[in-house]
């Protein structure tokens, strides 16, 4: 008998599952169907802001389109397709084709809950007036492109939020030739590094010319003839043509609360290692709509990026498929390029490393990426965070020219194997002057990490 | 009572050894004399190839001079003085100034020996002829630069050997605007890599104009007027008024040897993990001189590294000051850039996994050093070893363009850790469109050797 899987989703969890699970599985033996609300399957989501700067067309950011899908893997895609109701007893999915209003119901044996992430969108920031855009989907996408080629062409922008999507949509709109401003509630823009390396990127975003504002509240918006005019903050308005949200996401799990699937305390779906859903048979979910363990803390954590989407997504998959797979977990690892800085963390910052209840040490070095003495040697910084007493590394943090922010995989290689400073500093890692001093920045910082500790 | 500490070398292992000496014991509690036989102190010899070519001066490559050893430090450096003799049962060194001739005898407490490498010189190079050169010591860079500058300007070269060395020299030569041979015994330079690895390496000599002849047989040199003129070999003589030997090292050890320290099979003094030499009271030994253990066979290897030499001076002089350090063992990692081409490994080559006794796997994928869409994404290639059964990584290659070796170092500590492909096929690693695609490249390797390892 033929069993049938039903993904919810089309990018990279959903597909990577359903591509995966054929593999093992051919169609004979599994039919699988994938609903998807927009118009896209399989694209990097990451790849939007360079699509916006102008540096790459959509199309390139498309990894599987829904005919090679359909037709390579035999896998029914359906786009414009939304998941209204899950029925868990019937093994049912009820779905509302968007072009034309008509429902269709479709019964599974494996279900792939894959419905990612929705933006985060401020009360203010609810309006009819055009101009205000979140950057989450292909669709999210095309539409900021097409207000922004059309007449009259915006030049003013103002981006909330100053994460990564904050800070590489500030720089697409600044290639672009808009003025762009920068509105932070936080202290430093980049809050995903500590403030003392988040100064860094600030100084970065400063010398490309985008007004950098930071402890900003946020009020309301203008607007005039149905467009956004500005964005009125506790300092004052902002003039604005567009405004771009980068105020974060959070699991799009409505659907999946309402079905009963279980939700954890990070608001996320709760699945084991293989991607099952606790609790309820035959059905999986991976992506930006689940949570996952850190683990350094081994606490739930919501993490959503395409790294841990993918790897869900493919864990699923073989396990659908008949094979074994586990995803293990995330020590939130990330990294980001402002102009030609780089920036990267792994592990806990301090405050995260406070509030898991660690004592630790921090200790920052500056390096270079090459030999000291190479004429275009240029400067990295790298904070490492340690445990007291155990010398374990809790969070590594590197803010850099060429050539710096990669270094991250060391150390997060590093704090996946527990590893104590002291073994650290006697890594043997690759040295030769185009790529380091012959004490390696990792190694420098380790050393330091260690004279702290002992110091103690 | 004041101790008193003898260092043989003045270079990277025994000058780190004197200063950690020194930052744990002043003056007062310990004397410390160093003799060194060339002109310098603590240098970059990896930088020499930089300064030949022209990028660097190499006052740059000296990271601390012997008056700042002696200032700052309190380090009686002696310059040009060879040291002729060691009584282990006296705890004497005999040193003759080679400028005076003069013979001097002082007595130690503490004695490290790091007399480093010295050249391998084959029989055929053995001449009283002008234009053939090591380059090992700065004082051979001096000498080489010298023939290079001075009338009749060289205008033809033969390098001999296409390790690190050969490989970075032919490279500088050819910035200087010389005509380059690179004259390797093997089937590929860059044998520090497998050969399928090295072919890469080759094209890359190639396109810089570089005339790459192997399984070439040195059989001697043509000279005249007390100059070299060409190298002879088994396909007939190259015309060459200068030669350059990266014919490899072995461990300057004669002296060791009549003083009757213990030689281990590589034929380099044998060491504990704290440096020092074994059954000698008092005596350490570090850097080019000594062995260690490969950490992945747990055999004694000879690895004459900079970077190595600076750890073990470290750890020898923590010790002697009364702290506590070990030198763990290396796992073979290297990098070296040839023009734009990046060449990195660490662990196990495929013939040294087979003498090891190892049964492995070896996967081999081309990815790219950022998301494929980016316009200048550039090729990557890497090859992975994993122990069969096991699942173990064994070793590890890396052929690629801009921001590629140095990914190495995340593979390097995955080997150091022992992990198995499946776990590093689930690491956390750095993700951003500007630096890898959505599965990094080293992902993509583990999964591919997963696959194979799977599928047996």
């Amino acid at each position: 008998m033929t069993g049938r899987l039903i993904v919810i989703g089309g990018d990279a969890a959903g597909m990577s599952a359903a591509s995966q699970a054929r593999r093992r599985r051919d169609h004979d033996d599994l039919e699988i169907i994938a609903f998807e609300r927009g118009h896209f399957t399989s694209y990097s989501a990451c790849g939007i802001p360079y699509w916006i700067s102008g540096l790459v067309d959509y199309p390139e950011l498309i990894t599987r389109d829904p005919e090679t899908h359909r037709k390579e893997h035999q896998i029914d895609v359906r786009l414009r397709h939304e998941v209204t109701g899950i029925d868990l007893d019937r093994r049912e999915v009820v779905a509302r084709d968007l072009e034309s209003g008509r429902e269709v119901r479709e019964t599974y044996d494996d279900l792939v809950y894959a419905a990612g992430a929705v933006p985060t969108v401020p009360p203010w920031a609810r309006t009819d007036a055009g101009g205000v855009f979140g950057v989450q989907t292909l669709d999210d996408g095309k539409a900021l492109r097409h207000w922004l080629d059309r007449d009259p062409k915006p030049t003013r922008a103002v981006v909330v939020g100053g994460g990564y999507i904050g800070v590489e949509m500030a720089e697409a709109m600044i290639e672009r030739g808009l003025e762009v401003t920068l509105a932070e509630r936080g202290e430093q823009p980049m809050s995903t590094v500590d403030p003392d390396m988040g100064r860094l990127v600030r100084d970065a975003l400063v010398g490309m010319g985008i007004d950098v504002r930071t402890r900003v509240e946020i009020i309301g918006l203008t607007t005039a003839g149905g467009r956004v005019t500005g964005v009125r903050t506790n300092g004052g308005t902002i003039p604005a043509d567009v405004v771009v949200l980068g105020t974060g996401v959070r699991p799009n799990v409505q659907l999946a609360k309402e079905a009963g699937l279980p939700i954890g305390p990070t608001g996320a779906i709760r699945t084991d290692l293989r991607m099952r859903v606790i609790g309820i048979p035959g059905v999986w979910a991976a992506g930006d709509c689940v949570e996952t363990v850190h683990k350094t803390t081994n606490q739930p954590v919501y993490v959503p990026l395409g790294t841990h989407a993918n790897k869900q997504g493919r864990v699923a998959g073989i396990n659908i498929g008949g094979g074994y797979a586990t995803f293990l977990g995330v020590i939130g690892t990330a990294v980001t390029r402002v102009c030609d800085l780089e920036v990267a963390r792994t592990g806990l910052l301090e405050p995260e490393a406070r509030v898991a209840g660690f004592e630790f040490i921090t200790v920052t070095v500056e390096s270079t990426n090459t030999a000291g003495y190479f004429p275009d040697a240029a400067r990295m910084t790298i904070k490492l965070i340690a445990e007291k007493g155990t010398g374990r590394l809790l969070g590594a943090q590197i803010v850099g020219r060429s050539q710096s922010a990669k270094r991250i995989d060391t150390l997060a290689v590093a704090l996946w194997k527990n590893m104590t400073v002291d073994e650290m500093s006697m890594l043997d890692l690759g040295y030769a002057p185009p790529y380091s001093p012959v004490w390696d920045p990792v190694l420098v910082a380790a050393r330091k990490a260690v004279d702290e500790l002992h110091a103690l």
